[in-house]
């Protein structure tokens, strides 16, 4: 794991104070650095907001703890840090077949070191299709790290367009004066671009229109109150942090007019996966009568899944929730039940905001 | 406020460890101490479950200040506070005059010092308006001392019966080989007996039925977490922690049963004040066709208004929110928003489980 001290791995990634971040509305969530035989760089957003430290990995290894750990999140962007991943892994081989060994070695365990969102997969499943292409079947060690590295380049700057393009194309689902509200981060810290859900508030806004943001805390990681309010408040968009428990009342309230999230899998039915606490928000939504938008990039869809009861959810460490509590676990007999995710169905949700349109089942324009 | 270093308070609380809490599932929310010269004992809430702290108080003013943070907490608990605080202000008065001067002016603080639960001001009323009743007209001081504070024992006595004959009532709704969820908690901490929706849960167990607890952890202040499985786990009731976002996921995998809450305020119609976050629960309960119960006692039904909209919805600092982030605010234009209840509507309530039963709108049976 990419930590300060004390760390057993191998290879201790650089870390530094990035004071572009610090100082501007500009930052990145991760970027490459140099050539072919460069390293990857991520802004650590396990200490957002207090710390803006920027890891310089070297290794699958390191980016897969940095996805564990969620020091990058999102769906698109672990998909763009996955393809990354691979590249890493090439590092230092001059050999086509040396090359072949070691991604067929290391990518299983990029693909699934979380399970939920789709993207991750996709894109490795992406880079070892070219991999096992007839383009790259006669291609020397060089070359063929060149190809693999230039298409993880490809899905970056792809996801980066997919964002600006669910942007445009939801935008006019804020209206003026209204208030929207979000669930975790969809926004630029969870994609290579200007985020999903983020994207489309970001354009509304540069559209002229105003209104505020009512960001869910996000328990157990806190997303929405250490990322998303950061984010929004670099672009001086109005935005109020409430705890997960507290929607409702908003709700009841009349103080809500739209809800978007982001996704983290898509069904072949509408079904959608995102952070633990979005499926209560739909449920909300919907009894309010309320439109809840999920938007979410083409290769957030899995149509190889019927429908969400397939989609499988991560159980993260119970440390997570007990933690915020005290430094210790408390004491006696207690469990801790940590899923990371949960699934709004179809029937609860207004439409899909991608970079087609916003797109209704059976997503015909993206199949 | 009875803190430890530094207070600027008149008087400090003497505080020591409570060896009695920490080794045995027994302890005390609130006792009184000594004859009617004595002080108001009290549990520190706010240092479970690492620390078991008895706060010693002696001045209505450090009841306060323990009730607005929090060191003592729950409708039913904060009434019983509130009696004994005025039983603290006649302390070194030997005249009745005296006695009724000062209580006529620290009664409005003590009062309104919590807005949402009635409790509070029904105990404090039933104190006053029995300093003005006839009884009480002649009485010298010492006497008139006595007569006060024979009705904070009795206030607290029938608070002790009442969570007893709530848990009779209600120990049925539990089935065996279920699972109940509760949110914040309702339970010994929060009554000077054995709590509401906990003493449903106590009584259940009693009676032989094996089942398990959902508690959500109830942001922003995690009584659930901190203080409902801290109870439950003594009484080797099992209990798991969870997210207040991620209750909707276990509705949707059908694995709730029976949602059992305490109350703050119950208006005349049966619409319900609660810890912020129930509202949200209700609505999931509704929406999955699983029973909803509120367990107060009838000092909790406010029958001077007509439904929720009329009860006072306390906002609490928002340190509440941004301090699990980190130790200092986020910098940037950030608002946090912390209604620190909801209202269930009574529309969404299965039966409201009181010390005379289960009972139906409109309540005649405690009118």
């Amino acid at each position: 794991m990419p930590s300060k001290k004390g760390s057993s791995l191998p290879e201790t990634p650089h870390e530094k104070a990035n004071p572009e971040a610090q100082h501007s509305d500009s930052f990145f969530t991760l970027k490459w650095k140099g050539d072919i035989d460069g390293t990857l760089l991520l802004l650590d957003q396990t200490l957002l907001p207090y710390q803006n430290v920027i890891l310089d990995l070297k290794s699958p290894q390191q980016v897969m703890d940095a996805i564990v750990k969620l020091a990058v999140r999102g769906a698109p962007a672990i998909g763009v840090a996955g393809a990354y991943a691979l590249c890493l892994a090439t590092r230092d081989l001059t050999n086509s077949s040396d090359v072949r060994v070691r991604l067929k070695e290391v990518a299983p365990s990029v693909r699934n070191c979380r399970p939920t969102a789709v993207n991750l997969a996709t894109m490795v499943d992406r880079m070892m299709n070219l991999l096992n292409s007839e383009a790259a079947a006669s291609l020397e060690g060089q070359k063929l790290r060149e190809l693999l590295f230039s298409e993880a380049s490809r899905i970056e700057r792809e996801d980066q367009d997919y964002c600006q393009r669910i942007g445009l194309a939801g935008a006019s689902v804020i209206p003026n004066g209204s208030t929207v509200i979000t669930h975790c981060n969809a926004g630029a810290l969870a994609t290579a671009g200007s985020g999903t859900a983020l994207s489309v508030v970001y354009q509304a806004w540069e559209e002229g229109r105003r209104f505020q943001v009512l960001a869910d805390e996000t328990r157990p990681l806190l997303q929405g109150s250490r990322i998303t309010a950061w984010e929004l408040q670099r672009k001086n968009i109005p935005v109020e942090v409430i705890c997960d428990g507290a929607a409702g009342s908003y709700f009841q309230r009349g103080l809500i007019d739209v809800v978007i999230t982001g996704s983290d899998r898509i069904a072949s039915n509408g079904d959608a996966a995102n952070k633990i606490g979005t499926y209560s928000l739909s449920t909300l939504a919907k009894a309010h009568g309320i439109p809840f938008y999920i938007a979410a990039p083409s290769t957030t869809f899995d149509f190889n899944i019927q429908n969400g009861t397939q989609i499988p959810i991560e159980e993260r460490p119970e440390e997570e929730i007990w933690s915020v509590v005290g430094k210790k676990r408390p004491i006696g007999n207690i469990k801790y039940g940590n899923p990371a995710f949960d699934i709004t169905p179809a029937s609860s949700i207004t439409g899909w905001i991608t970079e087609v349109g916003i797109i209704q089942p059976p997503f015909e324009e993206i199949r």
